[in-house]
C-alpha cells in the first residue's frame, strides 16, 4: 500500500503511465487512474510495468528554451540563486529523483529511451515526481549539443536545488522516519577548494563518513557544479550543504554555536595537507562537535582560519612525501573521526 | 663539500654552466672546471649563482625527432618496453631529477626558460646529472604542439625508466644511505583501476602511508602514464613499481613469498568499495606481511582473486552512500594500515 500511495505523487498532476496516456487521448471522459486502484496495484512488479515511456513531441530546434536552459547548466560551474541542479547520466539523474527533488525538467534523447523507465520508476518510488509536461525528448545529436559529459548518455535533468540552513548543517538530514541523528555535530568546510572533482570526493566521504553537513566558503569550486556533483556520486544531493559563504561570518556562526574549529591545510605547492603542521599530535579529539577546515590545494588555509583554529589536525606520513590529495587528505580524517565516534 | 662533488656530475660530459661555456668558445685551451675549485666552490649560493641557463640552438621544426619523441610520451598513455617515462612542468621534472632518474632530455620553452636554473640545481643537489646535449630549447609555440596539458609551463623531461622486480615491491626502496625498511611487505596491488587519476592517487598515498611497493595488474591504467604521474606528485617515480603482471602469477608469486592477500573491491556500479562485504569485520589485520587488492571502479575485483583472498576488508560507511572513491578507499585502507603498524 506504501509503494503504492507513493507511486500516486508521479500520476498526480499528469499521469505518465501508457494506460493513462491513452486515456487521454479517448472522448470517453473516463476517469483518470481508473486503472490504477490499489486493488489491483499493490503488487510491485504490475506497477512498475504500467510506468512506460510517454511519447510526447521531439525538440527539434537548438533554439529551443529547453535545450538552452540544459546547456547552460551542464556546461555551467554551478547554479547561481534561484537555478536548478543539472545532473547527466541515468546514474546521478536516479540519485537525484530518489533524493527527493523535484524535477524541473528531464530532457530524453534516443539513446536515452531505455533508461527512462528506470528513471520513472525511482520517482515512483521516492516522495518525487515528474510531471508529464516536464518531460522533453530530442535526438541524440542535439542532445551531444547541450551535454557536458564527452560520452553522453542520453538523459539529463533539472533538479530544483534543496535550501539548507546552519542548522541543518549541524544537525545533519533526517532519516526517512524524520528522526535527527543522535551524533555530535561534525561539519566539513571547504576554504577555497578549487578543483571540483576534490570538492565532489570531500563531499562523498563526508556523507559516508557521518559528517552532519558540508561548507563551501567563497572561492570553493561550486558542490552543485555538474563536475563536483558526478564526483560525489549523488552524495551533494542529499547531505546539508551551504554554499559561497564568508570565512569570517562562519567562524563567527561556529563559536556562538559551540563547535570546534580544527585546521587541517597549510601553505604547501600543491597539496592542502602538510605532513608536519604547528602541533604533532597524531590526531585531534574529533568526539564532540567540530568543524574541519580543508584549505586551498595551492595557498593552504586563510590566515583568520589559521588564528581561529582551536587544534591542528597532522596525518602521519613518510617523510619523502609532501603532502597528500585534499580529496583524500579531507576523507582520511573523516575516517578517522568515524572511528573516533565508534569507540573503534 | 658533498654539495660540491655533487655538483660535478652535472659538469661530467660537457658543463652546463655559463662560466665553462665561454671558456669553451675560447681557443685557449683552458682546463674546463678550472672555475670550479673547491676552495672557491663550497659555498652553496655561490655554486647554485653559476648553473646559469645555457644557449644551445633552438628548436623550429615541428618534424624534429625530438619533438616527436616528447609528443608520442607526452600524449600517450604510458610508456612500452625501454621507452622513456615522460614529465610535464618544473615541479614534476624536478621530482624526477630528485629521484635520481636518468635525464635522457630535457625541452625548454621561451617561457620554461626561468624554470631551467631550478632543474639544474636539483640535478646539482642530486646524484642525477644531465648533459648539456640532452637540453633542447623550442619556442613556447612548438612546445604547445608537443604538451600533454592545456595550459603548459614550458618544461618536459624524458627520463629512463628505473626497474623494478617483485622483491624490490616487497623490501621497498633503499633510503639515501642504503638501508631498507624493518616493516614487514605492504603492497597495493591495483586490479584493473582504470581511471589514471585514481591510479596516481593510490599510488601517492602509497608511499604516503608506508607501502613497499605498488603492482599494477594487467588491464590497469599505467602508473607511469603522464595522467597518473601527475596525480601521484611524483611518488610513481620514487615508490618500487611492476606494471603489466598477469593476476595469476601474482597470486601464486605472493603465495610462495608468504603474503597475505587481502581483497578490497567488489562488484558495484561505480566505485569499488561497497558498504558491506562477504565479512563484516571492521578491518583486517594489516601488520604482517600483506598485499591489498583494490578492483576495477566497475567491475571489482577478477573471480581468482576474489576466491584467493585470505582476508576482506570492509570500510564500515553510512548506508545511504554505495562506495567511495576507489583512491579513497585504497588511501583510508593504507592510513589504517599505517595506524596498525604504528601501534597508535
Amino acid at each position: 500500500m506504501t509503494d503504492f500511495r507513493r507511486s500516486q505523487r508521479v500520476y498526480a498532476s499528469a499521469c505518465v503511465c501508457y494506460a493513462c496516456y491513452m486515456a487521454r487521448q479517448l472522448p470517453s471522459g473516463k476517469k483518470l487512474h481508473d486503472a490504477h486502484e490499489p486493488e489491483t496495484d499493490t503488487s510491485r512488479e504490475r506497477s512498475t510495468a504500467r510506468i512506460m515511456p510517454v511519447q510526447t513531441d521531439s525538440i527539434t530546434s537548438r533554439d529551443n528554451k529547453w535545450l538552452k536552459k540544459f546547456r547552460a547548466a551542464l556546461r555551467g560551474t554551478g547554479p547561481g540563486q534561484g537555478e536548478p541542479i543539472a545532473l547527466e547520466g541515468p546514474k546521478l539523474v536516479e540519485e537525484g529523483v530518489r533524493a527527493g527533488l523535484e524535477t524541473e525538467a528531464l530532457l530524453v534523447s534516443e539513446t536515452g529511451e531505455r533508461q527512462l523507465e528506470r528513471i520513472l520508476r525511482a520517482a515512483s518510488d521516492s516522495e518525487s515526481g515528474i510531471a508529464r509536461s516536464r518531460i522533453f525528448r530530442t535526438t541524440d545529436k542535439l542532445f551531444e549539443s547541450v551535454a557536458g559529459t564527452e560520452t553522453p548518455q542520453g538523459i539529463a535533468a533539472l533538479f530544483r536545488a534543496r535550501e539548507w540552513n546552519f542548522d541543518d548543517v549541524l544537525r545533519g538530514r533526517a532519516d526517512s522516519g524524520g528522526a535527527y541523528r543522535s551524533d555530535a555535530p561534525l561539519v566539513i568546510v571547504m576554504a577555497a577548494v578549487q578543483d571540483p572533482g576534490n570538492v565532489g570526493t570531500i563531499v562523498r566521504s563526508a556523507e559516508a563518513f557521518g559528517a552532519s553537513g558540508v561548507i563551501a566558503t567563497r572561492g570553493t569550486a561550486d558542490p552543485w557544479s555538474p563536475k563536483a556533483l558526478r564526483a560525489s556520486a549523488g552524495s551533494a544531493l542529499r547531505l546539508p550543504l551551504l554554499r559561497g559563504m564568508a570565512a569570517p561570518v562562519l567562524l563567527a556562526q561556529l563559536r556562538i554555536a559551540g563547535v570546534k574549529i580544527l585546521a587541517a591545510g597549510t601553505k604547501l605547492d600543491d597539496g592542502s595537507i602538510p605532513k608536519s603542521v604547528n602541533v604533532d599530535t597524531f590526531m585531534a579529539d574529533m568526539r564532540g562537535a567540530c568543524a574541519i577546515f580543508i584549505g586551498n590545494e595551492g595557498g593552504g588555509l586563510p590566515s583568520e582560519v589559521e588564528h581561529a583554529a582551536d587544534n591542528w589536525i597532522s596525518i602521519a606520513m613518510n617523510e619523502d612525501v609532501e603532502s597528500l590529495n585534499a580529496g583524500v587528505a579531507a576523507s582520511v580524517i573523516l575516517f578517522e573521526a568515524a572511528r573516533q565516534r565508534r569507540g573503534a
